[in-house]
């Protein structure tokens, strides 16, 4: 049995994600690690750490209640910040193969529980948005990766926001953070 | 002789772009590649590009002009569309390995040509910035990188934009893209 196409085609961003942030903050050095990408957001080793929440608590428990419960039970509301406390004085190399080890283990139950296109199409209940697909919820968890990990650069640009000198006029990845402050 | 501490916390970061590109986009399927990060925006080719027309015409040509000639010589203007015409037809797995060698080269003479932490502090003459310093430069480089590695996952978010159904709400990696649509 294979999967449908849009289940390997999502799973190849999926599988990815988990190299680039081993390549990216691999022993990188830590003066790039201290900011957060704005002010009040996250360091990349918040980021890491709600990654592993994601894994733990959303795509693959909401995946298995749309095609256990349908629509009948909504989703448990998922906690952004649960990382905080959790996993306070962890060393970011520790999360990043936590992170690793879990996508992979995610990835390959994916591939047990959706057997064909009819399982993306059924449905869910998501607690603010109501009904949602499970291709939608996959398409998410790809997207999800993307955002949190250009989240990630962002905050390693910030390390050198003053660093660059008037040559911040051309980079959107530091404008956007003052943008972000002052719409805050 | 051992290059300045930051000479070294920079090439930590640019030396892992092209393995981040690598694999981010290495036999990622076609699907995530046709879209540009904003509409007249750029595609993952138009990125790489970018960054190739960059190794070849502006940093390393900007850091010999100011260890050089310091301010006594203008920098020739960077073209940031020259990859359009040059690389039309070129293959993405091209593109990205030119970068890659293009990048190591680039690395190897960055290490040649700055000595000490005085080299670091001599200026040269920016067409629109006027004086600007080389760490400037070599902080732009890596923040230019993460720049447009970002400016990528945008552009393959974009490819799922109409496939997350209402959670593109809470993401905004996608959010970004009509609000810079808006905007132009």
């Amino acid at each position: 049995m294979s999967a449908p196409p849009f289940v390997d085609e999502t799973v190849a961003l999926l599988e990815r994600t988990p190299r680039v942030l081993q390549e990216m903050l691999g022993d990188l050095p830590e003066g790039w690690l201290g900011e957060p990408d704005t002010a009040g957001g996250w360091t990349a080793r918040d980021v890491v750490g709600h990654l592993i929440s994601a894994e733990l608590e959303d795509w693959i428990p909401r995946a298995e209640i749309i095609l256990r419960d349908g629509t009948s039970r909504q989703f448990d509301p998922f906690d952004r910040f649960a990382h905080t406390e959790r996993d306070r004085g962890v060393p970011l190399t520790t999360l990043v193969d936590r992170f690793v080890e879990l996508r992979s283990r995610n990835l390959t139950r994916l591939n047990e529980i959706v057997r064909d296109d009819a399982d993306l199409d059924r449905r869910g209940r998501h607690p603010e948005h109501g009904e949602v697909t499970l291709r939608q919820l996959l398409a998410t968890w790809a997207v999800h990766d993307l955002d949190h990990v250009a989240q990630v650069f962002a905050s390693l640009a910030a390390s050198q926001d003053g660093a660059v000198g008037p040559w911040k006029a051309y980079l959107g990845i530091l404008l956007r953070r003052d943008a972000a402050g002052s719409a805050g």
